[in-house]
């Protein structure tokens, strides 16, 4: 694999003034293979040009502007992901024209499970690139530290009761009056955009404004938590599929479809189960399931926090009396859970 | 957000020889938040404890073999995971004998869907970390180049047709092995261990056996195709649930519980699709579902030669026939899939 050294004209240093010699040796290595390799092929893509936006620019403050943009827009992402040709394309366009430069863009942005270890190369480049970042309570406190200091942020979560919370259609609109202004704008969502995320709602609205979108998948939570809680999502022994359901109340019951939830072989994962768990475990008995069913409770899932609480359908309601859990939580119920004692490797084990 | 500079006493710096100053520019203000802030606890910790290693080796070679097994292993790891207490008890373990240091260990990761962009920090860390690296066909050859170049590469996928496949409990042991002979082995899969990756009966030989070992969750090609194609899992108006099943057939035949993917307001992820594919429209029509429920296949998901091609159960075998669609392949089905129309952002899509 050729180092940052070898494929592109940037060569970086790491000194620690002689304090920590092992420990700048070990992060210098880690940052030759960090820097995307498409760098290299943007700097040459660059240099293609240099010429020519030096004749269409004559002051300085221009160039530097157009090389921003360049650099860190929808041309540097295009080369990223390997579409070259739809990246020159785009500078010729700007080269010609820089209206184009004006209109702002939406990244939607799976923030991944909780632990900011777990965010992807291209969500952070992408929430460090924006001007405005939109969030909400399932963005764990640590990813929101990865924001640049001098961006705007917004948080669109829910105040208080279901009745309180931004409306989704108020978080559409902003989404795209602020990229009519020409604003590089991050929607930043807990685990991944698409999967109980509404994710799809506001870039419809995006869709049919005309305005340039992207989406980063995210770790989901369900598979967060059952990494860290040691407990497989499918087992050749156990579970042959796997499926997802939130359990959000509405006024204190769901209209979940019981009976096909009640089925062999199948990992449930509920999501935002917290405050819907006693209504799920009955609903579950009721249609069948047997009571000694296993059950994880994962509170504060894949961060140091985090508490797994290993218990049945049946014995549920008391470990709720007994214990204070707080959200976020995920609810994983099948015999798959059982692994969990011996898979469990992440610590901090309640029982 | 304080920088890297801020909080430790590791400086970075970037120069681009005077070729690209404002690449240069952009590329240190990435740098500075892509190193963990852990690295500063981790940096302070050393301090600490600087004078005892010391005192303990003399020679400046075991004090560095001190240091690099300190900063890299499972030590740092539980630095970074915000583990403190149990990082420093390991640390004075340490002190005391180092005959632990020759314990290998073992790291079961998730390398997302296809693009390396998607891989997370966590996973790019621990892969360039370990001495081998046992990967198979799932894994793409953008995430493979992210291997250290020095670390041994072992190839465990399938060579042919299922009879050949170098059999799981082979990869169990293998693990096993390498772990006890100090290595500190990486095994690698495309996207999500837990889900469809068998990562479950690898960690429970392991578990079996005493070795240590870390689940680094990873974006689930379910998650990954999805974004990339522009089809959310879940909406409010089309779909409440999401079912991640695998259609790898046996000697031609599944036994999927059919009547149970025949429900409404769900959406049905099939991985591994493409050689059952005919056979799962068959059996879903034979089921009930209706004759022109949208299904979308996406070929190469994630990655730039991606393909999305957008048809109904009934239409499949002939677009099978048309196209010469290639592995790896999800298949989505459900009315949620209409929304590609609108909300496909990535290109390259084929009707």
């Amino acid at each position: 694999m050729p180092s940052i050294v070898d494929r592109s004209p940037v060569v970086i240093a790491v000194s620690s003034a002689g304090k920590a010699p092992v420990l700048a040796r070990i992060i210098r290595a880690k940052l030759e293979t960090i820097i995307p390799s498409a760098y290299g092929t943007l700097a040459e893509i660059a240099g293609e040009y240099r010429q020519r936006v030096k004749d269409r620019f004559s002051k300085i403050k221009d160039r530097r502007a157009f090389w921003e943009t360049t650099f860190s827009g929808v041309i540097a992402e295009k080369v990223f992901s390997g579409r070259i040709a739809e990246a020159k394309a785009d500078i010729e366009k700007q080269l010609k024209d820089l209206v184009e430069l004006s209109m702002g863009e939406v990244y939607l942005v799976g923030a991944g499970p909780g632990d900011p270890d777990l965010l992807t190369f291209k969500a952070l480049r992408l929430i460090q690139q924006a001007d405005v970042v939109l969030y909400d309570r399932l963005v764990s406190k640590g990813v929101m530290e990865l924001v640049r200091r001098d961006s705007e942020l917004i948080y669109v979560g829910k105040k208080g009761g279901s009745d309180e919370s931004t409306r989704q259609i108020d978080i559409n609109d902003q989404l795209v009056e602020l990229a009519k202004s020409g604003k590089r704008v991050c929607r930043l969502k807990g685990g991944d955009p698409f999967i109980f995320g509404r994710g799809g709602e506001e870039i419809e609205t995006l869709s049919e404004n005309g305005i340039p979108f992207q989406v980063v998948p995210g770790v989901t939570a369900a598979s967060g938590c059952s990494s860290y809680a040691g407990i497989p999502l499918t087992h050749r022994d156990y579970s042959q599929s796997c499926r997802f359901v939130t359990a959000h109340l509405k006024n204190g019951t769901s209209n979940l479809p019981w009976k096909e939830l009640v089925v062999e072989q199948q990992t449930i994962v509920f999501y935002m189960a917290l405050s819907g768990a006693n209504h799920i475990c009955e609903q579950l008995i009721a249609h069948g399931m047997r009571k000694e069913m296993p059950i994880a409770i994962i509170e504060k899932g894949t961060m140091p926090e985090q508490k797994v609480y290993i218990t049945t359908l049946l014995a549920l309601p008391d470990l709720l009396i007994k214990e204070n859990i707080h959200a976020p939580t995920l609810m994983i119920v099948g015999e798959i859970v059982k692994l969990n004692e011996k898979l469990n490797w992440y610590g901090n084990l309640k029982n």
